[in-house]
C-alpha cells in the first residue's frame, strides 16, 4: 500500500469510494460487539470453575488453623498473602488482600493520601493542589480517581521502556506532585513493560515531597501471551536499596486469573508504611472476605499454580490478538496513518490513528455497531489533545468477531483518514 | 441481697472476703475466653455451610440473564437489591449492595461527605471544624471512622426509646452538626429498639445543615431473640414523607446471618443522592463481588428465607443471653451497684457498674482469664466519663462458659464496688 500522503486528489477520491463501500457493507451486517473494556470472554471465566466448590464443607474453610468464615485478619489471610507474594515476588509480610477490587485498593490508598496523609506530611486537602503524574496513553479509571478529588495529572509520554524518565526526574522536584500512576508489565493500552532501567530509575527518584508515592498496578503481572512473556524488574527490593523503602504502593488482582468481579486483590505496602496503612484499614473495615480469598489459595496452591492457569487463559485470549494484528498488517501497513503495538501480553493494544481522527474512527465503528473505549479515554481528563489514540480491547469476543472486528476498524481508519486529508487538501 | 449502700463497714468487708475467695476460685480455673467483640459461634457459621455449594456450575452462575461472574452492575445483582429490600422493608431501586462489609460502606459514604460533600454542599474538609451526633453507650467502631476523621463527637443519651431527640432536635441547630450515628434496632450495646415516635422524629428534623446526614446502621434488623422481636418504623418513607428524602443512609450486612466478614453489605440511600452516590461508587470501584451475592440469593431466597434462617441462630443465641440475666439476676439484683439491658434481640447487654469502676471490673475479669470489651469502648474518644459502662457479648462462647463467664463478671462487679465503697468510707 502506498503512503496516503503520496496520494493524489483523484487517488484519494477513489480510496474513498473504495472505503465508503466497504463500510456500508460491514454496516449492513447488524454487527452488536462491545470492544470498550478490558473484559474476560466466558471461556476464560469457565477456566475457574471448579474453584467454586472447593469449600463445600465446615472442615475446608479453616486454613492453617484459621476460621475463614469467622471475622478477623484484616490483612487477610496469611496463605493468600503468601500466593500474591509469590505472584507478584514481594515479601508475603508486606502484602495486604482484601476484597474483589484492586482499583478500589488504589481508590482507598489514595483517600489515604488526600484525608490522612503519608510520611508524617499532612494530608494532601491540607498542601493546597497537589498533582500526579501520568504516562499516557494510560488507563482512565486511574485519571478518573485523580480528577474526582481534585488532583491536577500531568501527562507525560509513555515509551516501550516506560514512561519518559527524564520528564519524571524533572516533575518530582516539585513538592506538590505527590504520585505517580504505573501500569508497568502490558501497560494499558499500550501493553509495554518497563525496561529494568525505567524500573531502577523510578526506584531511585529523589522526589522532592517525602510524601510522593508510585502507584504500581501491577495488573497483568501474569497475563502473558506466550510462554517468554516480559521480564519486570523487582521494583520494590530497588527501591529499598535505594533508601526509598516507602515510596511504593504495589497493586495486584485475580480478577483476569479468575473471576473478573469476584476475585481476590491485593496491595504491598513499604515497611515503614506498613503500621499506618494497618491502622487505617483496621477503621475502614473489620476483615475482607476470607472465604473468597481461601478458595483462590485451594485452587491456585501457590504461584506456579498461577502461572499453569494463565497459560490456559494465554491459549484463548492469544488467537484473539493476533487477529487484530493480522488484519491491522494487511489493511493498514504501509498507509503512513496509523502505528499501533504488539504486546506480549496483558489485555489491550494501543492504535495510534491520524492526528485529528480518533474520534471519528471511534464514531465510524459505532455506526457498524462496534462500541469502542471512547475517544480520548486514555488521556486525563479525557482530553487527547492530537484526537489519536485509540485502546482496543480484543479478548471478549470471539476469534471470528474479533477478525471482522479488527477489519472494520482498519476501514474506519482509512476512510476518517482519507476525509481528513482530502478536507484539508480542499481548504 | 440488700444493697451495698446499706452495709455497715464491717458487712462490706466481710463481702469483701466471700469475693476476693470465690474471685480466686475462678482464676484459679485457668480460664480463657474472648468476649470482647460481638462474633457469631461456629454452630452458627454451620447454619449457612450450604451457601458454599450453590455456585458449582457455569450455569448456575447466570441470574435473571446477568453472567455473575463476570464485570459489571457496580450497585450489586438486581436479584440481592431486591433481597435487601425484602429484609429492610425499603424500594429495592435504593438499595446500592456492596462487598462484605456494612462498617467499610458507612465508612466510605462518611469518607464521601468529607472530601466531596452531600447535598450539593461544599466537602466537609472544606467547612471547619465538622461534628457528629452519639449517642451513647454506642459501637467504637463508628467513632473510630470519626475520629480518624477528626470529626467532633458529641455524645447524647441513649434511652429504652432511642436517643435523647430534645438534645438532638437542639443540637442541629448547629450548621456544623452533619451526622448523627444510629443503631435503631437492638442497639449496640444497649438492645435497645428506637421507638415509633423516636424514628419519627428523627425523620422530621428540620437540621440546620443541608448536608446532614442519618447513618442508620441497621445491622440487626432482622437478629431477634424470640418470635415477636422489637418492631422498628421505617424511616425511608417517613423521612420522604417529611421533605427529607436525602436525609438518612441506611445500612445492614449479612454479617450475622451469613458469615462474618464473608456476607453481602449493602447502603440504601434518598433518591435525590442516588446519582451522585452511584457516580462516587463507579469511581472507586468496577463492580461489587456478585458471585458472592449470588450464594446468598440462591440460599436464602428473599427476605422470608432470611426470617426463617434467623429463627435458627436464635435458637443458638437465646440460651446465651439467657444465661448472662440470670447469672446477673442472681447475682446483682437488689445490691444497687448494677443494672443491665435485657434486649429481645441483637448481640450484646449493656451493663451499668457503680461509676468509676467498670475499668477496674475489666481488669478483674483479664485477671480471671476473661477479655471484655476494653474499658471506654462505648463512648467516643473512649472516653466513658463515668468509667460505668461494660459491654456484654455473649454469642461467642458456649452456654455453659457464657454462664460462668456471667457469674464471674458479676464477682468481678460487687468486688470492684466493695473495694470502691470502702475506699470512700475510708477517706
Amino acid at each position: 500500500m502506498h503512503p496516503y500522503s503520496s496520494l493524489t486528489m483523484a487517488q484519494l477520491q477513489q480510496e474513498s469510494e473504495i472505503l465508503k463501500a466497504r463500510f456500508e457493507e460491514y454496516k449492513g451486517r447488524g454487527l452488536k460487539l462491545n470492544m470498550a473494556r478490558g473484559v474476560p470472554s466466558p471461556a476464560q471465566l469457565d477456566l475457574s470453575q471448579d474453584m467454586m466448590s472447593c469449600l463445600g464443607g465446615a472442615d475446608d474453610c479453616i486454613c492453617d488453623g484459621v476460621e475463614a468464615r469467622n471475622y478477623g485478619l484484616p490483612e487477610g489471610l496469611p496463605a493468600a498473602k503468601q500466593l500474591f507474594a509469590e505472584i507478584l515476588g514481594v515479601n508475603a509480610e508486606q502484602v495486604i488482600v482484601g476484597n474483589n477490587s484492586s482499583l478500589n485498593m488504589m481508590h482507598d490508598m489514595i483517600m489515604r493520601g488526600f484525608c490522612f496523609g503519608f510520611g508524617g506530611c499532612k494530608p494532601w486537602f491540607q498542601q493546597g493542589r497537589v498533582k500526579f503524574i501520568c504516562p499516557v496513553p494510560g488507563y482512565d479509571r486511574h485519571f478518573a480517581i485523580c480528577e474526582n478529588l481534585g488532583i491536577e495529572m500531568i501527562p507525560i509520554r509513555m515509551t516501550p521502556d516506560g514512561p519518559d524518565m527524564d520528564a519524571v526526574r524533572e516533575l518530582v522536584k516539585d513538592e506538590s506532585v505527590k504520585g505517580m500512576w504505573n501500569i508497568p508489565k502490558y501497560s494499558n493500552p499500550t501493553g509495554y513493560t518497563y525496561s529494568d532501567e525505567t524500573v531502577k530509575a523510578l526506584a531511585s527518584l529523589k522526589p522532592a515531597a517525602k510524601d510522593f508515592r508510585i502507584f504500581w498496578d501491577n495488573a497483568y503481572c501474569v497475563h502473558d501471551l506466550t510462554d517468554e512473556g516480559d521480564r519486570l524488574a523487582d521494583i520494590m527490593s530497588l527501591a529499598e536499596a535505594a533508601g526509598n523503602e516507602n515510596m511504593v504502593f504495589m497493586f495486584a488482582s485475580t480478577s483476569k486469573m479468575s473471576f473478573p468481579g469476584a476475585g481476590i486483590a491485593c496491595a504491598v505496602v513499604g515497611k515503614g508504611d506498613l503500621p499506618y496503612v494497618r491502622k487505617l484499614i483496621g477503621i475502614q473495615s473489620i476483615c475482607p472476605d476470607k472465604l473468597n480469598q481461601l478458595r483462590h489459595v485451594r485452587y491456585f496452591k501457590d504461584g506456579n499454580g498461577v502461572k499453569e492457569h494463565m497459560k490456559k487463559h494465554a491459549e484463548i485470549i492469544r488467537p484473539k490478538f493476533e487477529a487484530v494484528q493480522n488484519a491491522f498488517t494487511a489493511e493498514l501497513e504501509g498507509c503512513g496513518i496509523a502505528s499501533w503495538t504488539r504486546p506480549n501480553g496483558g489485555y489491550f493494544i494501543s492504535l495510534d490513528v491520524l492526528n485529528g481522527t480518533a474520534s471519528r474512527v471511534i464514531g465510524l465503528a459505532a455506526e457498524a455497531g462496534l462500541l469502542l473505549t471512547p475517544a480520548g479515554s486514555t488521556w486525563p481528563y479525557h482530553n487527547d489533545p492530537d484526537d489519536s489514540n485509540i485502546r482496543i480491547a480484543p479478548t471478549y469476543p470471539s476469534v471470528d468477531d474479533i477478525k471482522l472486528a479488527a477489519e472494520i476498524i482498519a476501514v474506519c481508519v482509512k476512510l476518517a483518514a482519507v476525509e481528513k486529508i482530502i478536507s484539508a487538501k480542499e481548504c
